[in-house]
């Protein structure tokens, strides 16, 4: 007799560190749930067909698009504001930037929680970065730590959910190579702010990729796109 | 030269207790603003009424009506879910109720983070009950005080939020008489998880709000709308 594989519930946005993140818990034996949230993004249609794509590579049953648009009613944030340009990105900038949606990872989080108890799912992957992100306070480990005391509180009794950020003390230099190493199927990701057709190469969450893979000494399969 | 009043931002689901816990706040002397979820539930249209009565009735500025339905897309509630009965109230029930969404105070309370942040609140407000509520675990204190811990590793340095839960040692019977002492418009509010039109009088939370109010020595005003 077998036994089975814990299963796991992985948030993927339909970027590159959120298909590594995937890669890691699938490496690491787990059964695979795949969440993705629709905030109101930009450029959501085109994350939506990186994490369709990305559930067909790792052959995953149970998938979930979570409409998380009542987000953007709350306002305060360009990624969820038409009427805010998109700053080009700064990257000696420390201010947190006004890409910034408040307190965004709690409210996905917390869906996500929502659907691992319905599923009896032993642990949440999710791809936060805390060096090499943007400066997002609940992309932090101790957030997601002070979070897991809160599930712990907010849950029956018998549910154990774990939260596991193995990106989380990662460059994006070494996410690059962590999803080369394991296979990641790179190419079918999604990581600009700005455009649906090609990566813009100038927006904070492009220019990040693009000196991970340089500091990598690789390329971003996604080059190609661009005319 | 006067000093503003600290702001508020209360969870007002439409129901006595969401009702008594606004005339706290307002009798508090914080500034409120109100904050309504629509999860799906059976009774939204006559719950959102309610919101919108007790608004006016405290004369707040800043409300906010969030879309949360995405909660639906989980499953596991009779609450959300049309195609399970809701259960008729058994007060001696320990077990955790079908009517529990899982984790539903913490999608609620990020929700609620979110918007303070934006508007620069001090506390949130929440009218959750410990003991005489249906055993859900999210509606304990020590949740509350995991929760907040999350919401100080997760907001910006300068944020400081507050949850403030000014029901939760109370039994019904003690709301009922909180909510006369303070003249809160119990006339305005919505309790009944299964009827639009009169308080089925049977449902659990039909029974706990009867059973409050005939310990408090009084009568429901909503009585009068049973035929």
């Amino acid at each position: 007799m077998s036994i089975s594989k814990p299963l796991a519930v992985v948030l993927v946005s339909g970027g590159m560190d959120s298909c590594v993140t995937a890669a890691i818990a699938d490496h690491g034996g787990f059964q695979i749930a795949m969440l993705h949230m629709n905030y109101g993004q930009r450029t959501e249609k085109r994350e939506l067909k990186a994490f369709l794509d990305l559930a067909d590579y790792y052959q995953v049953n149970r998938k979930l698009v979570m409409d998380v648009t009542h987000l953007s009613a709350i306002g305060g944030s360009s990624l969820t504001d038409m009427n805010m340009d998109v700053p080009d990105g700064d990257l000696n900038n420390k201010d947190i930037p006004n890409t910034y949606v408040p307190f965004r990872n709690a409210n996905i989080l917390s869906a996500a929680v929502s659907w691992a108890e319905v599923l009896g799912a032993d642990a949440i992957f999710i791809g936060a970065v805390e060096e090499d992100s943007s400066g997002y306070p609940d992309c932090r480990r101790s957030f997601y730590d002070a979070f897991e005391k809160a599930i712990d509180e907010g849950t029956r009794p018998e549910t154990k959910i774990e939260i596991i950020t193995p990106l989380i003390n990662m460059t994006k230099m070494e996410i690059v190579l962590m999803g080369l190493d394991l296979e990641a199927p790179l190419e079918l990701t999604w990581s600009c702010y700005q455009r649906e057709d090609y990566p813009c190469g100038t927006c904070d969450s492009c220019r990040l990729r693009e000196r991970g893979f340089t500091k990598a000494q690789s390329t971003d399969p996604l080059i190609r796109l661009r005319p």
